[in-house]
């Protein structure tokens, strides 16, 4: 019996043996699905209509939701007549984004600010798209805005914003000579899809960490809500600054994050329905939205779109927009201080129809947008409920946050 | 040479090899601290005042940080005459806090309102200490307030609080004839040790994932820092209630919690120093902090107290106080309508003085308390700097979140 074993098993060659030995999972996974139309007018309606490559685009992921990165500099000895933040070369600015994984695609400047429009780069500047999945998809909208002592820094997609942070401010003491952070803003709206992310921002848990290493009495806050919509912010919150001459600057910052956009209007933002940047920037009336910006406006392709306006007197406009219908995403920001900022709000909503919005006003005490919350107290935007409103007051700064969205979105 | 090793191996015998073997890391961690007073007015100062008995006390952590789940019940048919959560038998109540891991001890009542004492429980009544420890240490100050439609359940330490939900939510339909929650609010402070709570209660996230399998629509709040000070909150804040008659009736929930407490205060709340729990709540001034009580109070030993207070109208005040120096905390809950919440609290620092404070104000449109929040904007608390105020408008209720803190604690 032994013999008939061995010889059996000299007769199978070793191939044999391992093919024998692999397992196979024959069970298979079943998948049908049925799909109608809710008025019955399926005419012009067919499966087969999907092509190999609008599937492709329609099934890449892109994460439209920035991080933003606001940081204030002070000199200790208050002797900061040579420092400035413009002194930073072109050169040192290229080595520090690639520590974010961006670089820099278009600039413009006004005696206030600089601003740059950048882009997602993964290291090889001959590939535009992703290396992990090959698809030619999305490319990142992101920006950068440098005044005197303000450094302001978004990006979108999976770039790695906390990475430059030590560096930067390396750069900053030799560069610029501003030797103090006094106050710092790190924000962004939850990820649609934070498994996507580096393991550097995957959790505001993992970036409050990598924050607290470099900041003593940092604060951490979530506003809205936790397990849905929400909103992250991490600030030094310190009483360090309210010795300092910025608490009588007016500061305000308006943020609109708008998602579940019209399909219609995000078209515009493809190369497919306009030819330039500027055609998308005048079609959707963007060019409109705000008077007086000089507009840098940037479309990628095959889709995507960013805009940096610049407004005499050191504001800033900036518009990223992600227009795949699946994961569509606009955010607007400015410092522009605004007499009515619901109106604003209004013409954002006029321009882009989205399914839902996020709003926050950050202002300090000297600034007309001080008493924002007031006006959003009793606010309704017609065709939304307001999922909810917060306002917190902080040492130099009062927020106020809102999300709305339509009744079925 | 072969042969000399094989000897000398020969004649090790197996219990010396194993010894021989077996690694030991010789190297000593040392700890030397040197200790002073600040005023230099050491004469009755020495380390060697320390008793054997004193340092096991004085080690033994508690976790005074209560988990506060409070439950609106409704019929989906109006037709709630013959419904009352009062029906529940008290047998029923013992099986229920079993799976919170406490028992009741004290129990009063008023035509509104049922009012429990709890303390913790390991399931061996012989046993009054924390099995896995071995120490005899504090016990669990909680409560349980039963009226017609609302119950509401407060536990500290290590208490299992939403392991109840599910066996509650059968109980009330099968016994009190409600079939309908109407609203919910699960909130704490954040944990000083979350490491020593159950899985179920040791993040926050765990315990949203736990009421999101039982409640459509619930959201997450975090008021206040995320990496210090903060407290969290679950609620429905759904359009649900609206519609209701609860919002015609005023309702508001007034909390302070308070840590760092002086030890002088703490002391009272000792068998040592006070014999009965009615002496310590006239020595502290409880007695006095509002007036129409009818007082239910509670000492435990070696220490902790708790206190349920009715008043007239279906009103409750809850006091439970965790008095060793090293976790000190104290908790103030009250539904009782108030004029002015800011002399409460003063009233309340002058009797129990901490070193740091949080307070929550939770009240729907009808309440006198709903605009509470302004009060709050400007007040002062003598020698406290404000660290957070935060407002959230939520569909059915206003909550003002402020903490302070004496500037060096």
């Amino acid at each position: 019996m032994i013999e008939m074993c061995q010889g059996f098993l000299a007769n199978m060659n070793s191939s044999s043996t391992s093919s024998f030995c692999h397992f196979f999972e024959g069970t298979e996974k079943l998948l049908e699905i049925w799909f109608d139309k809710y008025d019955d007018n399926e005419a012009d309606c067919d499966l087969r209509h999907i092509q190999s490559s609008s599937t492709s685009s329609f099934c890449h992921f892109f994460e439209g939701t920035e991080k933003l990165l606001e940081i204030w500099f002070d000199k200790y000895d208050d002797n900061e007549a040579d420092c400035d933040l413009r002194h930073i070369q072109r050169k040192a600015w290229d080595s520090l984004l690639s520590f974010v994984n961006c670089k820099i695609i278009s600039f413009k400047r006004n005696e206030h600010l600089d601003a740059y429009v950048l882009r997602h780069w993964w290291g090889r500047p001959d590939l535009p798209f992703a290396p992990h999945t090959g698809i030619r998809g999305h490319s990142n909208e992101s920006s950068l805005f440098v005044s005197k002592n303000r450094i302001i820094i978004k990006t979108c997609g999976s770039t790695t914003l906390l990475r430059c942070l030590e560096p930067l401010l390396y750069l900053v003491k030799q560069m610029a000579g501003f030797d103090e952070v006094v106050d710092i803003f790190y924000s962004r709206k939850n990820f649609m899809r934070p498994e996507l992310q580096d393991d550097s921002h995957r959790t505001f848990e993992n970036e409050v960490e990598a924050l607290d290493n470099l900041f003593d009495d940092g604060s951490a806050y979530c506003m809205g809500r936790m397990n849905s919509d929400c909103w992250y912010l991490y600030t030094l919150n310190s009483p360090q600054m309210e010795s300092k001459s910025f608490k009588q600057t007016p500061d305000q910052t308006f943020e609109v994050i708008m998602q579940q956009l019209d399909p219609k209007v995000m078209n515009i933002f493809t190369r497919a329905v306009s030819a330039s940047a500027k055609e998308a920037t005048q079609k959707s009336g963007i060019d409109k939205l705000m008077p007086g910006m000089t507009i840098d406006d940037f479309l990628f392709d095959p889709c995507g779109y960013s805009m940096n306006g610049l407004i005499k007197g050191g504001y800033y406009v900036t518009i990223h927009i992600t227009p795949e219908p699946h994961c569509s995403y606009v955010s607007f920001e400015t410092n522009a201080p605004h007499n009515s900022y619901p109106d604003l709000v209004n013409r954002l909503l006029k321009a882009f129809a989205p399914g839902k919005f996020l709003m926050t006003i950050c202002a300090n005490e000297s600034s007309s947008a001080y008493n924002s919350q007031k006006e959003f107290r009793g606010v309704e935007f017609a065709g939304f409920d307001r999922k909810e409103l917060q306002v917190c007051r902080f040492k130099n700064y009062d927020i106020t946050y809102g999300t709305f969205a339509k009744p079925n979105s």
